[in-house]
């Protein structure tokens, strides 16, 4: 099932894409795709309903991130054998966590914005892993019982900020916009092995990164297990993997960053693809 | 003012303390203390009304977060000097800044449970500012307009999983119950030198912390200003800006961590005084 929320920013309707890629609505069925409604249950009760009962959504609406109210952001950091490799780092021991601001988050195909002094704007394809139901000192043989589902997220980066004014990467990871996330959340049953989905991004037509989640260093049942370890992960969180090689700042022998007007394209296998304009704030 | 929030953990009702130290209810006024009510007008309004018409609130509930439903908890680390030489950091150039995980927000008297595993939990007694009106690109100069109030935080810090679990401190920051906030959300108005306040933390009833808002590197004007620049800070996000001397990992010869059983008991004058016991999960 693809799970959709369309509409202005703030005031999006649930929605599902049939098997034939129409958006019908799902308001009188859900109030929102959020947390409270992610569990197994509340899914089997949507899946059970019969999509051409449902109606068809006109028009071409803006698409919100794929989840609403996302209670945290959970990012993990270096996570791609190959992207740590370009970027000079060393193999983490354990995965390597921090946040983005939830007021980051944007739909899918909503202008990515730099603020103001930035210079050092960067993308990443990353695979997002959203919550569904509690979980607390969970082992990896049963963590993806938990997972409601999947999309894609661009973690767009600020580098400069990042690493560069003092400490603690969340400085250049929490601007608003830079949280891209879905268009849909593609429940966990249609996704046969999530540790075997191709990915790319393009930015203006050109591709830039390419990559599979099978060089993980993490897989996302061991992510699970470590994080609920730490902290419960409650329905509704998402949490975001790690991107592969490609990023702006690894290309030789300089790196390159975005500048307004620059289109970035996302694509991971069965969860779709967003598109991006890149603007400035003045 | 002194806003509150009382009743069982999830179903918090909003009250004020009156000018005797009595407990009143608003909810015949607003449903909780949450960002859509911190506005100057909204707070002017609940100003206005006859605490004497207030009803008293029976017995002594649990008394939860001052703020509801906060959006983002934004840490600034090293923000006093003496305790930037305890720790034997440099001083910072800019804010450092980490999230906490919102889900470990808890009552300012509710038990902290250090996770499995822990064998590190440290103290910091820290003052908490309250957005009230949305923040982006604000200078110094007019910053703190756009907080409610401030309140009393207890940076609860897990320092292996801070330091030793590859990699950003949030892992360390976040895991439940590591965020005590309140009692009391103190309106700036009632505030009337938030770089003078004296505070206070001790274990056991030895008093651990003592220092002074007039030792922070970047005051709160300025971290406003700093983060501002980064991201939009809206209404119900909470910073809390560092901790002034005495945590445990500091004390010589050898750090002292929190064992269960410990009582922490934390004062800002002003603010009032959080009391937790410390547990551990099985």
């Amino acid at each position: 099932m693809k799970l959709v929320r369309y509409g202005d920013m703030g005031a999006e309707k649930p929605g599902m894409i049939d098997s034939d890629g129409t958006l019908r609505d799902l308001s009188a069925h859900v109030s929102d795709i959020t947390g409270d409604m992610l569990s197994d249950a509340s899914l089997a009760a949507l899946g059970a309903l019969d999509p051409a009962s449902l109606p068809v959504v006109a028009g071409s609406p803006r698409i919100g991130a794929c989840v609403g109210n996302i209670g945290k952001f959970l990012c993990i950091g270096l996570n791609y054998s190959d992207h740590a490799a370009e970027t000079g780092a060393d193999i983490p021991k354990h995965p390597i966590l921090f946040f983005k601001a939830n007021s980051a988050i944007v739909g899918p195909n909503d202008d990515v914005v730099m603020p103001r002094g930035s210079t050092h704007t960067d993308w990443e394809v990353e695979l997002g892993v959203v919550i569904g139901t509690k979980a607390k000192y969970v082992t990896k043989e049963n963590a993806l019982d938990h997972v409601a589902g999947y999309c894609v997220v661009n973690d767009v980066s600020e580098r400069h900020f990042q690493t560069q004014l003092t400490g603690q990467w969340t400085k250049g990871k929490s601007c608003d916009t830079f949280g891209p996330t879905g268009p849909w959340l593609v429940t966990r049953d249609e996704v046969e092995d999530v540790q075997n989905l191709s990915m790319s991004l393009d930015v203006n037509g050109k591709r830039m990164q390419t990559g599979n989640t099978n060089t993980m260093i993490f897989t996302v049942a061991e992510i699970i297990e470590h994080l609920s370890g730490l902290m419960t992960l409650h329905p509704g969180d998402v949490i975001t993997t790690g991107t592969p090689p490609g990023v702006g700042m690894g290309i030789k022998p300089a790196p390159v960053y975005l500048k307004k007007g620059d289109v970035m394209s996302l694509t991971i296998e069965g969860l779709g693809t967003q598109t991006q304009k890149v603007d400035e704030d003045a």
